[in-house]
């Protein structure tokens, strides 16, 4: 496989989606690349751009990339944009013909309230592009480009669901390594800087910012969420350790959690409050399994997850029960979580054939710890199927 | 040197510029910014946050985060904001109490038309703010913060220039290395691998994408700009070799470029008329070096560069003289370039004491190939002093 064949696959999406939604021509206006972010950018070319660049693509079925000079024969070597105009003095000149010889009716803009990944205009380059087109029609025809983007980013082609495939299986085979060389009193710190060693010894990246990846929650104690590894709790029997991991491989992540119950002397498996737990954490899972398929909204896949926790008896869950996986750990638009303004309206998007989710989800046992579950899945045409493998039982730790 | 250092060094400066400016207060507001990349919080957080944050500093000394409450322990542990707030649904009613209460004439934001680094905020994110301030005075009192991050993240703290020294340190440990392994023979693409190679024994990142980094160009016929390394093009006797090569370490970038000429069988030296090149590149380097010092701006050092290249009858350089380095290797906002439609203001900023950048040029000998330079110095209380070393004669591989 080309490196490039995912941007090249990327593209002709897009026009196939621009073609679906009736919108003319949609615009990936950015600079800097590496500093500014832009998130359709890595998907449409997989690489970064220094001048002020426009990536162009019509309903027609035109791709125009507009890049400084010096980005030409990377662009051209990319090819996911079959036309590439170079400029050095000026951008202007260029990309204001382009867009009077188009003509579009409207022009998708990557600007978005509730979606981050098809927020990727700034403003300073919102206002930039009035100021360009100032004294034409062409600034009364932007759109938010949302739905574009939504698409192209949410439904992963074949290449992509086998790149993230990949990613979970060079974390699989880290997590599936625990049992072999965690040990009670090794403290958080200690199986974190582990997990590390084992990264550098497979040559693999993380998902996430390295000082929070992997998450490790050792027993009850441990605070939860986006924490640092703490060097003085130490794991013991009795307990459950947590782990939150993902790896980055060839550009996409993936994104899991795992509970092992550390087994006391003389146990060879858990007690049955703690072996409740989990199949309450297993009920909580698959409540959300049974829902997810294209059309449905993450708010209909986190209610009733939801409604097992309280069921159950647990304090509500803080947050959602999972997000889209790809380019990112946190990837696309779609949150599967309840109506909250902070999720403003990424709940209450539909789900499409070929989205990739981490499904998630916590509880904790007084006096025991966290028992949590992420997973990584793919809708299907009529339901979902499992990225990851699913962790059907309570894995151990032995003294 | 505690790792959080420099996020509270910056903080505090933040605090002091905006005395300096009369700017009561200046938000950088993001989410999920692993993905959305907002520049200033890596400076001000030196972390990624999930939700909906608000990063507060005023003029008359506070420091206010409001973040998810999952971001809440590693915020608070990094320790560059005071206080931080945390919210479980909803971030919108502590963020309109902190600013009424607060209530501040200028509301300064991070959007830029011309300055990439000052430009974080998304449009998408724009208009949240406006909904969210909607029904009072506040949105009236936004301005851009471009003054205030030009000079936050321009101004380089002293921790800040301990770490770009360590990154040209590692840097130049490779590019020394050169004339021990790199023989004339090898292709473009064996030197981007033999470099990689030493990379990953040293356990280095690259301070932009490897897939340009380190740019190499071996003879004439290379193209010029961010090109990947051919395969098909072969280093040969009597050509020079030129190498873009950047570092990342701790957070912190090195751009630097260095040439090489390859002698000829029975060659002790180069030839005059490589050795007058050589010359002519050191001549446009040193007519930069005379001029930057603070209140100068860039197009000031951009230009009599520029005129030594066509005075001693070279085509005009199709790039600018330079650019800050910093937590990318393009950082900030001030390029040492000429006032071309694409630099927009960019050029026109005066350098300020503490300003950090990569100077480069080029130029080309028929038939022997490219003559480039790139060194990184730091702006002094009345000049410069270099951060790199300073290629004052050419350097040489052998058969």
């Amino acid at each position: 496989m080309s490196k490039h064949n995912i941007p090249r696959e990327k593209v002709q999406q897009a026009i196939e989606i621009l073609k679906e939604k009736d919108i003319d021509c949609w615009i990936t206006f950015t600079r800097e690349s590496d500093l500014s972010g832009e998130p359709s950018l890595s998907l449409i070319l997989d690489s970064n751009v220094t001048w002020l660049s426009a990536f162009i693509v019509t309903k027609s079925g035109e791709s125009i990339a507009i890049v400084g000079h010096g980005d030409v024969q990377a662009v051209e070597t990319i090819g996911s944009f079959k036309e590439v105009i170079g400029y050095t003095q000026s951008f202007k000149e260029p990309f204001v013909d382009t867009i009077t010889r188009l003509d579009p009716k409207e022009i998708a803009l990557n600007y978005s309230l509730d979606n981050v990944s098809s927020d990727g205009l700034t403003h300073g380059m919102y206002l930039q592009l009035c100021d360009l087109l100032a004294g034409t029609d062409y600034p009364n025809r932007f759109i938010s480009a949302d739905p574009v983007v939504l698409a192209v980013r949410g439904r992963k082609t074949p290449s992509e669901i086998e790149a993230i495939k990949a990613a979970i299986k060079a974390t699989e085979q880290i997590l599936d390594e625990i049992p072999l060389y965690i040990k009670p009193g090794m403290s958080e710190l200690d199986i974190f800087n582990w997990v590390h060693e084992r990264m550098e010894f497979y040559g693999v990246e993380p998902s996430w910012d390295i000082n929070y990846n992997p998450g490790v929650y050792a027993g009850p104690d441990s605070p939860l969420g986006h924490c640092f590894a703490e060097g003085s709790l130490l794991l013991e029997p009795g307990q459950t350790l947590v782990l939150d991991f993902g790896l980055k491989v060839n550009g996409y992540c993936s994104d899991l959690q795992r509970t092992w119950y550390v087994l006391k002397d003389g146990e060879t498996e858990a007690p049955p409050h703690v072996q409740k737990t989990f199949n309450d954490m297993l009920a909580i899972l698959e409540a959300g399994e049974k829902i997810i398929k294209p059309g449905v909204t993450g708010a209909d896949v986190d209610a009733p997850m939801r409604q097992v926790i309280t069921d159950r008896g647990y304090p509500e869950w803080g947050y959602a029960m999972g997000h889209e996986i790809g380019r990112s750990a946190h990837d696309g638009s779609i949150c599967l979580g309840p109506e909250w303004q902070r999720y403003g309206s990424s709940v209450l998007i539909p789900l499409e054939e070929g989205n990739c989710f981490a499904v998630e989800c916590g509880i904790k046992l007084e006096d025991v710890g966290f028992f949590h579950f992420e997973q990584d899945v793919l809708v299907t045409k009529d339901g979902m199927e499992y990225l990851s493998s699913k962790q059907t039982e309570l894995y151990y730790i032995k003294g």
